[in-house]
């Protein structure tokens, strides 16, 4: 077998084998494959795309390049969560501790933030002392004791998938349904999971911003997932504006305690109910949807998913007086208030401008070595369908620096009607192997 | 301007302005583009195609990023000849000479073979001392002094086609009739030409297979060298039989040789006359086609293209008593006579398989370090539409080994049949920018 010839299959849009698939990842994987050669290879892929078939071998190929762990302590159903991203989406911290409290094993493996999104584990981090560096023994062991972890891709998951994804984030290759879906799957599938819940964003803050697009990602992972017979059901949510009010890394956290402790945003409670009420069914904890969503309400409510997330973070190593009295964290120097020019409707909001301010304020990342300042960040008062009246305040700015240009760019992002707006929609679809 | 976002406009399938694929190319010569992004490029163009003013603006890019010829000192138009190559293709060796002898200037730069088709530089090269790495200062001599040489591609022509060729060659991206356009033409046009001929090959032997690939290739570049200012004709011409009666390097020479003595297989001759009638019609040296034959022919018989060969072949530093005495070439060891098992019909010749024995005997290249045997190869007694008789010579396999299985390669590369067959029709057809 000849790398050459299996990329000029691709690039004739001949399908592949099994094993043509299995030769190049495994052979990229040792360095036997150059780089030039496996980025040609990806973006035939890209163009070409690639079979139900071949993109569950690709996903296997990467599953199977690391360790696929196998939890033998945990002693319920191993139930994951899945966001392809947007702005303000911190809703894998509150859900994650709530599931745990309803008796699912929520074992986590998450990302960092680049570009206009943010990432759990940068948000995560923002708690002082917070670990997100486990071993693979710690990552099993807070499973079967706590019933969540949510730590970062070590070495030993999908370390193919690893290598393919720095490749593809510098030749030009990321979007491809095949490619991401067999990206997430892979990493997904070696926390030796029962079920995963899949949160597919779509609109403009979202990584795909039509719906179809977003229906097909979902709609490949789903097969991916039966392929490989594991429970998978897919939500396609919007992302037309931000997830709740707070974006940046410590603001996301105090979100989510608010969301923990039985408030919070509406939205944001709303998919935390969703996606929880999801991931109860496939685990059988539930007999319907809406059994489900009383369930994690009920565990939001009661105490219990606080106190899960309160034994989290002092198991991975974070300083829980932060969580117990939120106001200890640091703010930001600046805090500029935008306040609404006339009695107005918000009609838009330019979700993709804002995540982009934030990282520019500092909370995020343009490449991959930026260091993060964790206090600065957006706060809104008002949303989509909103009424706001003349002097009404519509958005903090938590700035460690004076920006005039990052203000503007805040400012704008917004959009007004003179008629009522009605809200968006937050869960279009659902898509599933049941 | 970033090379992602270019690579990424091509892989969308959004055209390219001049200043993106000029910033591509330059920054790939310089180094400043890895060959990881290249080659994603490349296989978005293999994919995706180009247009035509994306192809030119290629071909410009490419050819200026080296030196332009100015040739002086040459007296008249300079006219060259570019073969897409295909299995006993000589007829630049004769044409250049014959064609100096018509009073044009033949400033040929060619190439080497590799896989199944054999290169002008190693035939020549089988003359002992024939230089084919000229300084460009010897080459702009050798034009105006002789009227014609033949030499390889220097560091000073088309650079970036180099790099980017030898990128193409390992990465599966070989296959693309704008990339394949654009190096023919950028490495054609640096030396400096008023027109060229293209001799466009289809047909089982050939690189392009099927007449209609073949004629698109052909327009192509007819359309780089409208756009460039420049007359191109290219002849669309058959390469379903090796071209001839030789295959080999010294045998090439021979046949050569003949031709250029006003003898010669008469497909050789034929294609001869076509070619050299093309480059004096597009020089306005005769009024027509036909003209264009007979003085060709003229030149072959009366001794003067021969004589032109001798200086050529003088200037170059190669040993003229080989080519005033061709029994002086060594001859392989072994001269394997296949005869006729029956009186029958030549109805095909499988003239790929030909040309990868010629190789493998040790008179090609299978990676372009290997060194060349110039005495092995094949002569081919009768070509399709002979009639042949039990006992008849077929083919000649000269060998310093013994090698039954090439052998029954060559035997069965022969087709019959019990009923006459027609001989192919050589010269297809014919675009030009006139």
């Amino acid at each position: 077998m000849q790398a050459i010839e299996i990329i000029q299959k691709k690039r004739d849009n001949k399908p592949l084998l099994k094993e043509e698939i299995n030769f190049i990842i495994k052979n990229f994987q040792n360095n036997n494959i150059p780089n030039y050669q496996m980025s040609a290879f990806l973006m035939a892929i890209c163009i070409n795309g690639m079979s139900e078939e071949e993109t569950s071998w690709l996903t296997d190929s990467m599953l199977y390049s690391g360790e696929v762990v196998i939890h033998k302590n945990a002693s319920g159903p191993l139930i994951d969560k899945h966001s392809t991203g947007g702005v303000g989406d911190k809703i894998s911290i509150p859900l994650a501790p709530t599931l745990a409290a309803c008796g699912l094993f929520v074992p986590m493996i998450a990302g960092r933030g680049l570009g206009h999104t943010g990432g759990t584990l940068d948000k995560l981090e923002a708690i002082p002392g917070f670990r997100t560096d486990l071993s693979l023994e710690e990552y099993k062991n807070q499973v079967a004791k706590i019933g969540c972890v949510i730590m970062g891709q070590t070495k030993d998951i999908a370390p193919a998938d690893k290598v393919i994804y720095a490749l593809r984030d510098v030749s030009g290759t990321v979007e491809s349904i095949p490619l991401i879906s067999s990206s997430i799957m892979s990493k997904k599938l070696a926390e030796g999971i029962d079920g995963l819940v899949l949160d597919v964003k779509f609109g403009s803050g979202a990584f795909m911003k039509e719906l179809e697009k977003a229906r097909m990602l979902a709609s490949t992972m789903v097969k991916i997932g039966a392929h490989m017979g594991k429970k998978i059901t897919a939500c396609l949510t919007s992302m037309d504006q931000p997830l709740g009010t707070m974006i940046g890394n410590s603001l996301e956290i105090i979100e989510s305690i608010d969301i923990l402790r039985g408030d919070g945003p509406s939205d944001s409670v709303e998919l935390t109910l969703i996606l929880g009420a999801e991931m109860l069914v496939l685990a059988h904890k539930v007999g319907s949807f809406e059994e489900g969503k009383a369930l994690v309400k009920e565990k939001l409510h009661n105490g219990q998913a606080f106190e899960r997330f309160v034994h989290m973070v002092e198991a991975q190593g974070g300083d829980i007086s932060y969580i117990l009295e939120p106001s200890r964290f640091r703010v930001a120097s600046q805090r500029i208030v935008i306040e609404a020019l006339e009695d107005t409707h918000i009609a838009h909001i330019d979700c993709r401008t804002l995540g982009h301010v934030v990282s520019l304020l500092g909370g995020g990342r343009m490449k991959l070595t930026d260091t993060i300042n964790p206090s600065v960040g957006l706060e809104l008062h008002a949303k989509i369908g909103d009424f706001i009246s003349k002097g009404q305040a519509l958005c903090t700015i938590h700035s460690d620096n004076e920006n005039e240009e990052l203000l503007e760019k805040v400012k704008n992002a917004f959009s007004y009607a003179s008629h009522a707006v009605p809200k968006p929609v937050l869960y279009q679809q659902r898509i599933s192997t049941n």
